[in-house]
């Protein structure tokens, strides 16, 4: 059941990368054949310093990752004995051993993941640009349908590789776990899904590197590509366009574009379904019919996502083949009907599956009545539409379709910073109906079916996850495609087919946010909970977290609510500050570029047709060193990444080891609370930012009589500090902060044994906290 | 003990009002005629135009204070029985009377002090320009002792006024709620702190139409002058200054700095005092040994705040007379002296009269030892050392004196995008040691003395109370100096003199700002303990709130923990929202003054000497209408105040009617953790950027070698972008968010009773999710 359809999930990519690679790059028609040269030497730039910045990245990842796993090895074997006295523990290789293998295991796999995206959208890029060539609904068709097919690869290859790795994983721990007495199998489900979790450690560890090292990379990049071209000027009064090939800093740009959106996301969402899925077989295993029940009961976690799969299956093809995209207005209806489609197939289909997997009645902590099987749907159905909703919200407001937005476009009159101020307070007040859903869904789901179903709803959240992910994708190679259709200087009917793509991929791109933070909030709360579960079935003796709940009004829990609901703040003010810094030596690097390299200035000053004429004429032309400035946005990022990940990582074991396990949910609960705030408002008010300023080039639209600006105008200007402002915002600190509350719930989850080994001494006192 | 200190207070703020008053603003040497004339002015609009304010203001507060004493009167009576089956309820009209008329008696000292506060400071801003008048340091020490000895009247007159009247309803109280039975008195001190706690939600409902309504106004109209001062050109090229009298929003400016930093922080900090010393009592009478030691044990909280006007009293007098300014450095480093000064002599004192008034030996509810007169000594002193750490980190992150500031002022270099991304980084960065400390607060008072302990911490941070006020005040006066030392054109010296006031004015008004929100989190934070306790008194029966605490895994107190965090965010947003729609209608006002009154600007452009002649020949010229201004930014903040209000005041109580008392205790403590990091952030980001501005106008300074630009470049440009968008960042939303989360609890105190009668039926399922 999982196996063959996440195996058909899997070929169905690769059958999509060979639709793709249908499409050439050498065509030589509808453009001159100098575009098409310029666009193999864009499109090879962009591809080699992806490949170098991943390179660069996997090779500091890897070195975390070995040392981390001995971290794990080491601290996940040492377990408290459940005595009386309740001051020994022991050492449990076996357990430790197959903790890091789950943790490796993980790590590769979200590493595989993001290249895999990676590679697939640096190599679609070009491949757009050329398919919008064609003219009139089937330009439209075709551009879209790359696009969209490549963004499909990495969502079903992903989808499918992640549930495949996980199962046989299950299922190698199983027959580990297996005791033969008398005859008859006992398998120790709990120990084993602990083990399991280090799956999702590994997932989420190598997201925050992706997340952040990534977002650090294109915020850099881009922020400097901006700003040198405001700075670099071209001789009779002109500035040197951002997007310009002689802009060193602009293939730095598009590669950033893949790095951060595509890869970054990539394991991003790639960790939330490996931990939503850890918790809830977790948390499963710890209810008594569903034990009994059997392997396809404890299994029922990863149908959810099965299921999810099948139904993005079904719905990619709507797109691409029975309503496929003709015009412009096209593209968000189809994007939309993708997102809404699935939900209502995964609604349907649901309902059976649960009935039939799940037993009829289960006994769940924290409930008081018996728990139905329909329970457990009525969370799955609260997740799959509270992201829904919250995907259309976020649509609400950062698309300049909407009065938001136009809001802050108009605020932009009076300056930057009204913009600013306009901009904020749009982020605030869009976090209020997102964040009233997942409390609500925390409710629901705690209320009829306790933590289970809270892990539940994330993962029916997720269910949508292939098609989110293709949406996601999509956006970024859009926005390349174009870049590349400037840089090779295609004709604008190309031009407007990708800016097209790309607007749409904007929204669409912040709707795929909404969804990754919604479901890496409820993936934190059902971590939480299998952190005090843990602890409860280790410790009953000393530590009464389960008996008692966690005193919200003890010492270490309120103190460390406090400082909790801090990290995130620290996190942002550490990326931020990271893009600003990086930014600037980018800006210095271009600067230098065209003061040093000998006839750079006169040759961006021709036009291209003159370019053409000397490139054919054997003149070999000055071009900027692109390398030194990938090199200089990769190191950066390498370097800037390591104190928010070192925050992230180390506070809740430091908090652990020494205040003990009360503290560490305070601390989850502060930051987790905090995190979503502060990831909605900057996600959206980024995404306003940037639609607004594409809001005023376009001028007053539809009857909006506001804004009448274009490129030049100061209302334009005061737009661009709000987008470049929104920029660290909406692509650095904003989506990262999924993986802090992710990541430290996880450690948190990995290491609850190491906690409780060290604290053991105390642990009197610690119930004695409970009762503040 | 009480009363002969706190009436000293206030005897003193006389004396200190006769000592202001003795400078005249009619002097007629040191600058023309014609300056002392147009001084006599601004000086009249300005207190005019405040009076116009408070009134309006004070009207709408009547009314609410009105309707809502209502609420209080009818809500609190219903009584929730102590009975076994646990669903009944009775009307106790006395207790709703009582609670009542405490609230009221609250809410008009809150207006009064406001207003008394305000009164003073529209009163020494002229004498505070006209004794920057003389020559040396003779000047320099008669500017600051004006300035100062007027913020030390609102100090004085503030702490003295709350004290008294707090400590005489608990005298009048104390008679109603005892009983002679067989000839003894038997006293019931729970019902009467109960009902006198009612005094602290009055001075903080008055407190937040102060904060959010003055802030509305003071920022309104700020932005207004400042984007009216660039939208409105001269003739020749040149913009109408923001501080010229011919700019129609510049007296609603001097206004708002009156109205909104003056006014407003006073009912705050008067709300602080009155909700700790309310906390610190109900939590008190809780403690057998204290309620059993007796009054002068009960009244504890009250001998903290009376030592610290003592300890403020003594210090006074080391600014004004024995260590006085004689030069411009002497400012900064007499204020911090102040506030050292006051924390070493409350050290002190308070260790004797500790150990005096307290019993030697309590036991404490969630503390497993018993708790020690020392124990509480160490509280206070957390208190006092927290809150002045606090201040001096504020300090460090907002003065351009030190790195952070000058940072963000080089970032101003790459224009104003890059000012806004490290402005908002150094925000989150200067949060980590101030919450930190609070949670370390928090965490030790907790754990060695219960939530008295935090309580009493809280008023310990309040001791320095009328320092803090003083220096606080003392900014916006030495502000409102020089601009009426620029709009009557008074020779530079003044405006030097001023200017150096109003600097470390900016600086000290940071630091005062850092106390109230750390004070405002440990009042939160021990009203909600407050809350807690209070519901297990009542409900012992039905509910176990106290017995297991509070589950933070429960369904109700995690999600609304979540949805509690997101209530600061939206009451940003709607402040700040609002700020800017007023700047907006002020900057139309202004563009239709300057359109539509005959001559306005032809005098604009004359020279002042030109202007003085033809006034002196008896023409008549051509004058703004402040009035109309003034108008638009009060009916602006009275309008827009409405929306926030209610958010904070309902929601409490709509969760608490329909989700019960454990729902109240998540939205405290997420409404809690995220204030605090939104208000400190935002405070301090604000100042940062307003001294940055400072920075860049001054250019390169002891050998930072960056920065030169002056007023007209490209760098101040940016700088002035960052100081628009802090305006209502530190002085309308930030600041406001203390009010939000001690209103939010005061009023979950006050209504505590209510809500447990409400939901009483229900008793069993809400035990049910105490171990959820």
């Amino acid at each position: 059941m999982i196996y063959i359809p996440a195996g058909f999930a899997i070929l169905f990519s690769v059958y999509l990368f060979f639709r793709v690679k249908a499409v050439s790059i050498l065509k030589t028609e509808g453009a001159s054949a100098a575009s098409f040269e310029e666009l193999k030497n864009c499109y090879e730039t962009i591809q080699a310093g992806a490949k170098a910045f991943l390179w660069a990245e996997y090779q500091v990842c890897t070195i975390f990752v070995i040392l981390f796993a001995v971290l794990v090895f080491i601290l996940t074997s040492r377990i408290p004995t459940l005595s009386a006295t309740g001051d020994s523990y022991e050492w449990k290789w076996k357990i430790g051993g197959l903790t890091c293998a789950s943790f490796l295991v993980g790590a590769f796999t979200s590493i595989l993941s993001g290249y895999i995206g990676m590679m697939v959208a640096v190599f679609a890029n070009g491949r757009t640009t050329v398919a919008a060539l064609a003219d009139g609904g089937a330009g439209w068709t075709a551009a879209f349908n790359v696009a969209f097919r490549s963004g499909a690869i990495m969502g079903f290859s992903n989808c499918g590789l992640a549930l495949i790795i996980l199962y046989g994983l299950c299922q190698i721990y199983r027959d580990v776990f297996t005791d033969i007495i008398d005859g008859k199998r006992y398998i120790q489900y709990t120990q084993l899904f602990e083990c399991v979790s280090g799956f999702g450690l590994g997932g989420s560890a190598i997201a925050l590197f992706g997340r952040v090292g990534g977002g650090i990379f294109t915020k850099a990049a881009d922020v400097g590509a901006d700003l040198s071209g405001k700075v670099i000027g071209l001789g009779d009064g002109k500035k040197l366009d951002e997007d310009s090939p002689y802009n060193p800093a602009v293939i730095a740009d598009n590669v950033g574009d893949n790095v951060g959106d595509v890869a970054g996301m990539g394991s991003d969402l790639f960790g939330s379904l490996g931990e939503a899925s850890c918790a809830a077989m977790l948390l499963g295993a710890a209810i008594g019919e569903i034990s009994t029940a059997g392997w396809s009961a404890l299994m029922y976690p990863l149908y959810i996502s099965t299921i999810g799969i099948c139904a993005c299956l079904v719905m990619h093809f709507v797109a691409t083949d029975i309503w496929p995209v003709r015009c412009e207005t096209d593209i968000e209806k189809v994007l939309k009907i993708q997102l809404l489609g699935t939900a209502i197939i995964m609604s349907g289909i649901m309902y059976p599956v649960t009935d039939g997997f799940l037993p009829n009645s289960m006994t769940i902590d924290g409930v008081t009545r018996l728990v139905t099987s329909d329970n457990v749907y009525g969370c799955v159905l609260f997740g799959i539409w509270a992201g829904t909703i919250i995907g259309f919200i976020t649509e609400y407001f950062t698309s300049h379709t909407y009065k938001p937005t136009r809001d802050v476009a108009k605020a932009c009159e009076t300056g930057a910073a009204t913009n600013i101020i306009y901009g904020i307070a749009l982020g605030y007040l869009s976090s209020i109906i997102p964040v009233g859903l997942i409390a609500g869904a925390v409710y629901f789901c705690l209320k009829t079916t306790g933590l289970y179903g809270v892990a539940c709803g994330a993962l029916g959240m997720l269910s949508t996850l292939a098609t989110c992910l293709t949406i996601d994708v999509y956006g970024p190679i859009s926005d390349n495609a174009g870049g590349i259709a400037e840089m090779a200087e295609f004709p604008p009917n190309v031009r407007d087919k990708t800016d097209a793509l790309d607007a749409a991929g904007n929204t669409t791109a912040a709707i795929g946010k909404g969804f990754a933070i919604g479901s890496a909030a409820l993936v934190s709360v059902s971590l939480t909970g299998a952190f005090v579960a843990r602890c409860s079935f280790s410790m009953s003796a000393a530590s009464k977290l389960n008996e008692h709940g966690v005193n919200l009004m003890s010492a270490v829990v309120f103190a460390f609510l406090i400082f909790g609901a801090n990290i995130p703040y620290w996190f942002s003010a550490l990326t931020m500050k990271s893009v600003g810094e990086a930014a600037n030596s980018m800006v210095r690097e271009v600067a230098r570029q065209w003061a040093e390299i000998p006839g750079l200035k006169d040759t961006a000053s021709l036009d291209f047709d003159t370019r053409a004429e000397k490139r054919a004429a054997g003149e070999k032309l000055a071009t900027p060193d692109y390398q030194r400035c990938i090199a200089i946005a990769t190191n950066a990022s390498l370097k800037e990444m390591i104190a928010p990940a070192a925050l992230v990582v180390l506070s809740p074991i430091i908090v652990g080891s020494l205040f003990g396990v009360e503290a560490v949910v305070g601390l989850l609960a502060g930051a987790m609370s905090s995190s979503v705030q502060l990831a909605i408002s900057m996600s959206n008010t980024g995404g306003a930012w940037d639609n607004a300023k594409k809001f005023t080039e376009k001028g007053g639209l539809n009857g909006w009589t506001v804004v009448y600006a274009g490129k030049k105008s100061n209302v334009h200007a005061a737009a661009v500090v709000g987008d470049t402002v929104g920029d660290p915002f909406k692509d650095t600190s904003g989506p990262a902060l999924n993986i802090v509350m992710k990541l430290m719930a996880i450690i948190s989850v990995v290491f609850a044994d190491f906690f409780m080994s060290i604290n053991h001494g105390n642990g009197a006192s610690h119930a004695g906290n409970l009762i503040y």
